[in-house]
């Protein structure tokens, strides 16, 4: 198991790898020289830098593209916050095994393997009204299997999750990392009325009150009032930036679950980009406060790392576009 | 030739089929049977329900994707409009033929034919300060490759252009149809300095001046103040609409080609979608106007086709989800 305490572990979130700054460089001298007017492939030529400054290399590859979806229950459903029973989270992972979920779709379209992989649904994490979710123990163990989930071989990597009820611990990991308040943090997840929704915001006032003295700390959050899905998501996220493999990122869920390493980092996030903004309530107010802009905005609501998947082909193109287009000069094509 | 007379071809706008709203209304109820929330895929359901809708069948299909590029040249160049010499439409032709252009990575990312097909390149269009861009056998002709171009056996196609100085076009049709202030219209295109964005700004005003008497009729807008590739691109999209190919539109040259068809037809533009918005000034504010909004907002402003085809792996996506999802019956998941 990497780490074997919390201390161990803010260690390595306080001492990540910086990106390579000469392999961006190079990106933006051979972007110049490329048959289109500079810059006018938008972010497609940021894309291109990132990938290069973050897997080290002059020129990037996609050769391997992997979506690991990580899976937790969670102690919180007692509270009714979800819309779908707790059961769901077992058989949607049998979904994802069998072929018939849309990230085995998406995945498909996006040439990447997609890899599930379960944390203890047999044993939810404790409800957060009454109890942390995790002991130090669960979460350093959830935090581990993420952080092996990731090899060294990858060229991009997405994280997703399944999990039903867990835009809740989000929302109480958001509102503790960022504050403000609880509502505009909280969203209906897969569908909950009006009712489930107050049940919802009742269920983090009452978490962000009983584990009031361990917020200060960004891990000591994830671990009172997350998931193993998350903290596996964090661990993985952690991972990627130590071994060279840049990271998109899903929804609401997933962009909480790393939050924690923007708070303790200042570049803590810097490997990753937001493939797209959620429908789910709080997504963009996440983004926004961890300054990152979306690829996408298509209202797209479902988890499973599906907006991470999906952004992959823009990210292909980018990289194509950069790698393969032909210089003015190659072309015979006059410059403005 | 499809089209003998302005007369003729304004017949063919005013005639165009309905969709076929017994596949949309499959494609709803297969929706809400899929393992997910229902309307948790946001936009990539909606796209599902356009291409059965378009294309008429109940269960839609991606087999055969096209890029079609119309180039052209333009004679308002001769008023200092753009960045590049009018030669580059000419020599960025042949980098398409070699391979060698963005739309070239693009279509091949998103598993699609790439076909280009040149207008009159040695002929520019008339400086539409001076003259009108075409005369009426000019405009038909043009009109009628567009049309011609399109075939029936096609699942899905994006338009795109190559022609120096046809964002000055573009934002004049952009003007008379739509009103409003002409800088409001007008952007740097390829990257013209200040001075060049002014001679944009009079030459516009100098057409719209010139052609006053025609810009009641949007057809006349397209035939005075438009170009060759753009008037392909408006009856490329008439004869998608009469063949069931759904259309990916590209950027504001090729948003502003189409326009007319708007202006003409409630309806006229239903069966196409609008890949990307650009970044050149102009483009939101014509999606605003046409009541389109766009999958993409990458800052992109190349042209060439290359946002409309850069969205054909999302379309994909969407189609794959909905025809290859399990329902909740078949995969045993329980409903909320």
């Amino acid at each position: 198991m990497p780490f074997k305490s919390i201390e161990n572990l803010r260690a390595a979130c306080l001492d990540l790898p910086a990106g390579n700054e000469s392999a961006l460089a190079a990106v933006a001298l051979r972007q110049d020289t490329l048959t289109k007017p500079q810059g006018s492939l938008g972010r497609l030529e940021e894309i291109a830098g990132w990938l290069a400054c973050w897997q080290g290399r002059d020129l990037p590859k996609l050769d391997r593209v992997k979506v690991i979806v990580f899976a937790g229950n969670h102690g919180v459903t007692a509270q009714g916050v979800s819309a779908y029973p707790a059961e769901v989270t077992v058989q949607m992972v049998a979904n994802f095994a069998n072929g018939g979920a849309a990230i085995n779709q998406l995945a498909r379209v996006a040439d990447a393997e997609l890899e599930v992989l379960s944390l203890d649904l047999d044993r939810p994490t404790g409800d957060f009204t009454r109890e942390p979710a995790m002991d130090e123990a669960d979460f350093l163990a959830a935090i581990s299997a993420g952080y092996d989930a990731v090899d060294e071989g990858l060229d991009l990597v997405c994280f997703g999750e399944m999990g039903i009820g867990n835009t809740t611990p989000a929302a109480a990991i958001a509102a503790a990392l960022f504050g403000g308040d609880v509502q505009g943090w909280t969203g209906r997840g897969t569908g909950v009325d009006d009712a489930g929704l107050l049940r919802k915001v009742a269920a983090i006032d009452a978490g962000l009150k009983r584990h009031s003295a361990a917020l200060a700390d960004p891990l000591q959050v994830a671990c009172s009032l997350g998931g193993r899905e998350l903290a596996a998501i964090l661990g993985a996220t952690l991972a990627a930036r130590r071994r060279n493999v840049p990271v998109l990122l899903d929804g609401f869920v997933c962009t909480a679950a790393v939050a924690p390493l923007a708070r303790l980092h200042p570049q803590g996030l810097a490997h990753t980009l937001a493939a797209h903004v959620s429908a789910e309530a709080g997504h963009r107010r996440l983004l926004e406060a961890l300054g990152m802009k979306p690829l996408l905005d298509l209202g797209m609501r479902l988890g499973e790392g599906s907006g991470a998947c999906l952004a992959v082909n823009i990210v292909r193109s980018a990289l194509e576009c950069h790698a393969r287009m032909a210089s003015f000069t190659e072309a015979g094509v006059s410059e403005g």
